[in-house]
């Protein structure tokens, strides 16, 4: 079976591979944490070994709950923030068809998603759509009191009640959450929901792979045991510190240059379904690297489409970005350019050509044109758009990014910094339990 | 009426009200330029003017054009790339229902896009998608020879003929193109499609306000008479150098953070609608700066959503950011929190409370936030999401553009980085007339 492959040979010129190759002990080092699970916040190590440990029955379970949904449902509002968002959204996106969201209900019901921001006009032109519609809730908050899942499921909930009725409703909601505490769970115990556990262990960043990702994925019609069975392949391959480690290559790379000075990471794809993936992949190193003033800045451009918009600034702008390319070696469809007798507009030199051979030696002519501009580029290839496929590239990022985290020398599983807007909000708010607080902020504004 | 604020107080203090001031000369220098067509690339000095000149004639062919569309179609898709994409696509966006995709067609067709990528799946998707459908196209290219418009125009182009007949066809296909030359130009003048015209002296990042980005929003149901309404407000409010002008402020702070080392402009948004227009922005900031190894390189989150994502990293990461926040007054709908009695999720304190009153706190949050984490703030407050909102918007984006790059020391009206993968593609791909430059490319691959 074809896997991921990584080449650096556009990378490795500007770093020197004097320093990439210095940092081959902290990258042995950092493998050998994170298997034996030592090292900076190993209490949050769980994802480490999640594919090969997940157990048959939880994946077998996820999927009759989809099941049941699917049948009383057509759309199922998924609530959740961050990792409780963008792992789901990611695999969705990149698996569905372009336009599914102006096709007609297939067999799975669509997925929506909430609780992702506070925009009104956002909630309300969604209560708005779901005042006819058959629709059922996944709400994912390992407290059950963040902000803005909280917000929504409060709207949603009543709203759900109130269309389907009290009792059918409880049949049309399920909550993940923490296996014992919480209002989440209290609430979930309480009503009789149905409900999966976040595991302790596992960040909100690194918890695709668990129900957290696993049962909207299912819901929306995709194979959770093969993007299982993919992470678990991935898992074998990235286990040891050898060169074909792709994650270790991975996790050198982007460090040494961003010794060499290159502080912003341009995450490039070539195939617009990849657009969420890469914002999952933001916030994996955004979150697991920005800290004690240092880390690369994740940013990301779907091109051929940012090359009119971006394109200039990567090929002439400062000398500080350098990119990582996701090469789809394969499309699912095939569509060749078709002739044209009057060729008004110069295309007949591709008559015949399959559209993506063009989408290829577009990439290939970039890569050329940014290496002769100044920038590096690292590129992966994945074979093709399908659940091993991304369940590999999945747990092949998230390997590298504990590895680049630790060889940058950070706890690359805290995320002390997304507290201060909180605590600013509920002191603003006046929440209770924050009185001084507020008083201490109001004398700012 | 209530129109554009400008707030610098948390970013002047980071980048010292001196180095603001120096730059003064510079900014008034800018604004007589762009007032009197001189300077660097003074012959793309066209939008400047354009929402004074526009003439009504055009207004009302424009909507007469969409009408028409409307009348007979479903579905139009808008084939372009670049400035011939993102300004429609940002102003339909943040004016349109969050959930459109999903509801059934309303009195307008719904806009799709083309021709702004290369994707295999992208367009035999579409092509599937459209094969029962009622559609039609608006093509927007200057030369028509543009390789991702024209491939999917050809591809669009025939499946129209073959599903509505080669005459009809005739009547649902409109192009936006050069006056006089091209490829597109000569293609609809033998095929008698209505046209209308992409000013010489306008580039396609300042084109929102040309046809380019008026039928498309015409045709998705918006008033482009405000749209232009609110542009020629600020094209009054910008038009001379003084304290009060917003496009002047904005465009002196940024330029002063960056020479105070903040080399990343992050645009955030606190409403969801407005994702499409950080993406114009950055086309319109990046295409225009990013040049002679300089420029600040433009990012963009939505907040408070990417707070779960990138938060951490502004927050703790390197202080080499800041950032402009596009700040909503008021939403359109109004919704308020209901209250629980059992109060589980600890909510029952917002009860009653607007859910914008929540986002307006974490906005206020994470400003002192961010402030206090060593992060400038720039905020720019619009009342509303109207057309009138939007138009002003656009145009003090560009009038700011147009400042800020003539203080930077470029042309901020050319992109000679963007033709550098283009002429690699052509080579690479074997088009008549770069047999030397094929030659030369396949040595170095």
């Amino acid at each position: 079976m074809k896997t991921i492959a990584i080449d650096i040979q556009h990378a490795l010129y500007f770093a020197g591979k004097e320093r990439y190759e210095a940092l081959e002990p902290a990258a042995v080092k950092a493998i050998s944490n994170l298997n034996n699970c030592e090292g900076a916040g190993n209490d949050f190590h769980g994802w480490v070994k999640l594919p090969s440990e997940i157990a048959q029955a939880e994946i077998d379970d996820i999927n009759a709950t989809a099941e049941k949904l699917a049948a009383q449902t057509d759309y199922v509002v998924c609530i959740g923030i961050g990792g409780s968002y963008l792992g789901a959204k990611a695999v969705i996106e990149a698996l569905s068809d372009s336009f599914a969201a102006y096709a007609p209900k297939g067999k799975h019901p669509k997925v929506l998603f909430a609780g992702q921001n506070i925009g009104e006009d956002y909630l309300a032109e969604l209560q708005k759509f779901l005042a006819d519609k058959k629709f059922g809730i996944i709400v994912i908050s390992k407290s059950g009191t963040t902000t803005e899942p909280a917000l929504a499921f409060r709207l949603l909930k009543a709203q759900l009640e109130q269309q389907a009725g009290k009792e059918p409703a409880k049949d049309l909601i399920v909550a993940i959450t923490d296996a014992k505490k919480g209002a989440l769970r209290t609430l979930a115990t309480s009503e009789g929901y149905k409900t999966f556990v976040i595991p302790d262990n596992v960040g909100g960043r690194f918890s695709v792979l668990t129900p957290v990702g696993l049962l909207p994925i299912a819901v929306a019609g995709f194979q959770i045991d093969k993007l299982i069975a993919g992470a678990k392949a991935m898992q074998e391959t990235t286990l040891h510190a050898t060169p074909s480690n792709p994650a270790m290559v991975y996790a050198m790379m982007r460090n040494a240059l961003y010794q060499a000075g290159k502080k912003i990471e341009i995450l490039v794809n070539y195939h617009p379904k990849l657009h969420y993936f890469a914002e999952w992949w933001k916030q994996l190193y955004g979150e697991s690297e920005g800290k004690e003033g240092k880390g690369i800045f994740p940013a990301a451009v779907d091109l051929t489409t940012d090359l009119h918009s971006m394109g200039q600034w990567m090929q002439e702008g400062e000398r500080t970005i350098f990119e990582t390319v996701i090469s789809v070696e394969e499309s699912n469809f095939e569509l060749r350019i078709p002739g044209d007798k009057d060729n008004l507009d110069a295309m007949n030199y591709l008559t015949g050509k399959r559209v993506d051979e063009v989408n290829k030696m577009a990439e290939l002519g970039t890569r050329i044109a940014h290496v002769e501009g100044g920038v590096p580029v690292i590129k992966i290839t994945i074979p093709q758009m399908d659940e091993h496929t991304l369940g590999e590239l999945i747990y092949f990022f998230e390997k590298a990014c504990g590895i680049s985290g630790y060889i940058l020398g950070v706890n690359p599983f805290d995320q002390p910094g997304v507290e201060a807007y909180k605590k600013n909000m509920f002191a603003l708010l006046g929440k209770p339990g924050h009185e001084e607080a507020t008083k201490a902020i109001q004398s700012k504004i």
